[in-house]
């Protein structure tokens, strides 16, 4: 893991990672009005200048356990990593920390999608900062490093079972735990003034399939990324494979829906499912059958296509669909492996216990990040406020909060 | 090939090809009019998802035959790749077919630029996924997996002979194919209302420059990615540096004939330079010095900048001139070759018989591809149709076909 | 350094940093008027297209000196890299001249930003040529290449004081050298009409985020880029959580120096510290501790939202800070150095004489290129003129020089 390819492609994943949170900023930028692109993109942009900062003073720190009945890591451990910096380990373990840096900016970037035009930039910034502390920070610990989520199979089934938790690259951290926390933040700050009057039409479409294809590019960062620390890196091909295959059968099964529904196949409609397919295929890339991962892709574009009307019905303002994508995908995805993973899911393998604890797993986080920023975000909108005054909306985020126009196009 | 570095570089380069079809995206994008922008991307996002989904389930096996008289190779041999997943081969296969994917993927999505603003999208996809089975699927096999074009100095001038067509990475298979598809397709579409009044001003150049950047961006992928099948990636270095220079010197030869027709120097000019040059250098990139990698650069700019101007006087609606940058462009590069392609050029090493091969690889895909995608397009016009109505030309086919607009700037 | 590893990596930071310089066409792109964004974005694709073709001619053999005496290499010691292809060496020299060849393109690149909406193009391209000539490429010979830089120390304090310049990837040849000839030609050119009146406002504010993306994107192959020439690669861990966390101190440090005077937190704001903060981090990358980092990161942000408004002061019209971003963040990072290296500046070593030498290089290569570009600026003003008609400035850079305007939104 320490031989040139292996550092050749960590910090190539790194930053393709790293360029996902402004394709994240791009992809929601171009999907609200023209008078919100500011607000959407900062809070992206940001979360990568806090996120970062934090993840480095403690937030690796934090992200490691011990035992798997702790909460989180020491987060004074190895404060601004002074220690790691003069050890002998510091080339893998620096670019091991600059990896899960960009995965901690794009979890807290995709919450931003559930508040659009409403938001105070400020507010944003602490909650930010706060969910990352106690909401992303620990997560990554119970997943990837030594937590509970990491030993459920073991607590559930005894050290011998062979059963693991299986979330290669982040269903539950990222996608559930996004998704989940937008949930809190749609019901926190309300509704947009004139949801009920239905969708508005994006004001930049090129921007947003912009950020989608920034998206997929760093996408096999994120997923084929942390190969970098196996001596062969001898999972990337299936890794690769799966993370083009899902992603484009995701588009198929999207505009799919969108014509067997009576309307017409949408660019936007494409670029969502294209993010739905990352999503699902996120946690299970490593442990599908290509063939699978084309089902999976194509069932997680059809069935976000119908997740996305929730907001509709159930009347949540989740204005980019952080949860009918995110969260819908990255619980599709989790489940999915429990029966489908190769060797080891119920269909699989004959065994019903690693759908056990993919349920436990996802169901654990949803629920915890829920929580979290519900408690974070309602601390913040009773006291100094979260969401703008009405006549900002109606004025225009961007103006108000930023003092930027998107552009001045005419002369 | 199957070391950490070698499959660094080959899951880099997936994703940098990969991101060359959003860039075609663009590059058509900024081009048309904005009541097209939606339509002219979504032919490359939709030509993203089917392709892929092809290539994974029959393409990849069609793209390899056992003898050099074999049409192509037989699609069920792993449908879906479940023999390759679990061989112990997995990961160079998978990764080799994931980074094949991306170059059928750009081939098909490289054709729409000929029938701008009057597609059907329905039809497209048809027209994507038979002209990717049987256009591009077979002409890959007979360039890189085995089939006649690699065994035509064998063929032609007996085994002993050590006249190899050269085609690195695809001046036939991608570029003559798309260009003589594009121009089929051109015809087959006819020209738009009114194309006689000349061309028509882009919508957003800094689209178009984006389009651009990020073709020439992955390109470095899509010229030198096939390196890390070799050991030593040796050969690295020289396509990198002539992947650099050709396509810069593209750009000033340009610019240059711009310059002295009269004109001013334009930036869609430079951008198409570039694509020019990208293209030119493509089949030759491996086998030139750099100082004739540059003769050849400045050479496909100028040439393709006089080239462009052909479809009017010939009358032919090539709306974003794929005959005049792909088709021009990768004869060029091709035939370069048998004049200066190191050592074993008629220049260079004093042998007709290497001219005579690339003449024949680049006029046999020329016409294979040209007839093929005449083929579909005439059943796909005259049985669903695959233009659309003159009125929905007029209001928009972005609003007609896909029921979107691409920007909402005024408020 | 030739293992497939190292390769990789050199190959990969090679497409890196050349998309680096589309970066800055979009950063700047996006902050003039919409009447002037063709010319901008060209005077950065010329950039590439002209310095690209030199230096693969002569340019790279400018920048290697065999004696610290020496101004630059002889430029026909291999005109066109003829003997170098032929070598067995070709594959590592070729891939590292390639990626020297980005650094000098976006060099020349970068100064385009003090002279907006008011240069002739053909002008621009003379200057581009003879400034990458006679300013870029005897410096990065006196930094990098055995020059009078790489020596300082040994001059000044014998040849065992262990003392060296640090300036691991371009704080003096790079930003000090671009900021210091945009400094020059801006004075050369003169005021924009209306300068006084204080900043136009940004036409297309995703479009200079888009850029600041690529640019951070891209800048870990500038700062980790040589790292591919070390065998084991051993500083990409510490110069990756640099350029991350810099950046994002950056960040943090402009918006809230934005605060602090009473305004609004801006997207071009975060998107200019950004870029200070790579600029500050450039030399330093891979000599401070991470948490140095984050001071110099922050220092930056903070110090160049102060910096740029000195052009209002002082009476310069630096139309998009390239002096208070590139050359006072250049000059931070260097100087910097000498109290904060690890183990050899003032602060962190007790010794005084790095901050000596970092003084002396940075300010003769400041004092050299100010003095260059103000000579090549002047003769081209002088004799066919750099600036623009003052109606045609009025009328629009774009339509007057390149025919050409970047947007058609309205139908």
């Amino acid at each position: 893991m320490d031989a040139p390819g292996n550092i050749s492609w960590a910090v190539t994943a790194t930053a393709l990672v790293l360029l996902m949170t402004p394709g994240v900023a791009f992809f929601y930028g171009g999907l609200v009005k023209a008078k919100s692109v500011i607000s959407m993109m900062m809070m992206s942009f940001g979360a990568i200048g806090l996120v970062a900062v934090l993840w480095i003073l403690y937030g690796s720190s934090m992200s490691a356990v011990t035992s798997p009945d702790q909460f989180a890591g020491n987060p004074f451990a190895d404060f601004g990593l002074s220690g790691l910096a003069a050890s002998p380990d510091a080339n893998v373990g620096l670019i091991s920390i600059a990896y899960g840096a960009t995965f901690a900016i794009i979890t807290v970037a995709l919450i931003s999608g559930s508040i659009a035009d409403r938001a105070k930039f400020g507010s944003w910034m602490i909650f930010a900062g706060v969910f990352a502390t106690v909401g992303y920070f620990p997560i990554a610990a119970w997943v990837w490093g030594g937590g509970w989520i990491m030993n459920l199979g073991d607590l559930l089934f005894g050290p011998d079972s062979g059963v693991h938790v299986i979330d290669y690259a982040g269903g539950t951290a990222v996608h559930i735990n996004a998704g989940a926390a937008a949930l809190a933040l749609a019901l926190v700050l309300g509704k947009r003034i004139g949801f009920e009057k239905g969708i508005l039409k994006p004001h930049n479409v090129p921007l947003t399939l912009l950020g989608a294809a920034l998206l997929w590019f760093g996408w096999f960062g994120f997923n084929a990324g942390a190969e970098w620390l196996s001596e062969d890196m001898g999972g990337v091909g299936l890794i690769a494979i799966n993370t083009l295959g899902a992603t484009a059968a995701a588009i198929l099964g999207w505009i799919v829906i969108e014509r067997v529904r009576g309307g017409k196949p949408t660019s936007v409609g494409a670029a969502s499912g294209a993010v739905a397919g990352l999503v699902a295929i996120t946690p299970a890339c490593a442990n599908l059958t290509p063939g699978w991962a084309l089902v999976l892709g194509l069932a997680s574009g059809a069935l976000c296509a119908l997740a996305v009307e929730l907001k509709f019905r159930l009347g949540f303002d989740d204005s980019l669909d952080v949860v009918g994508i995110h969260l819908v995908g990255g619980l599709l995805g989790t489940v999915y492996l429990g029966f489908f993973a190769t060797e080891v899911g119920l269909f699989t393998g004959g065994d019903w216990r690693l759908l056990v604890v993919q349920l436990l797993a996802s169901g654990g986080v949803l629920l915890y990040s829920f929580a979290v920023a519900w408690v974070i975000g309602t601390v913040i909108e009773k006291t100094i406020g979260f969401r703008i005054e009405n006549a900002d909306e109606i004025a225009g985020v961007d103006v108000v909060v930023h003092g930027e126009e998107g552009y001045a196009l005419t002369t």
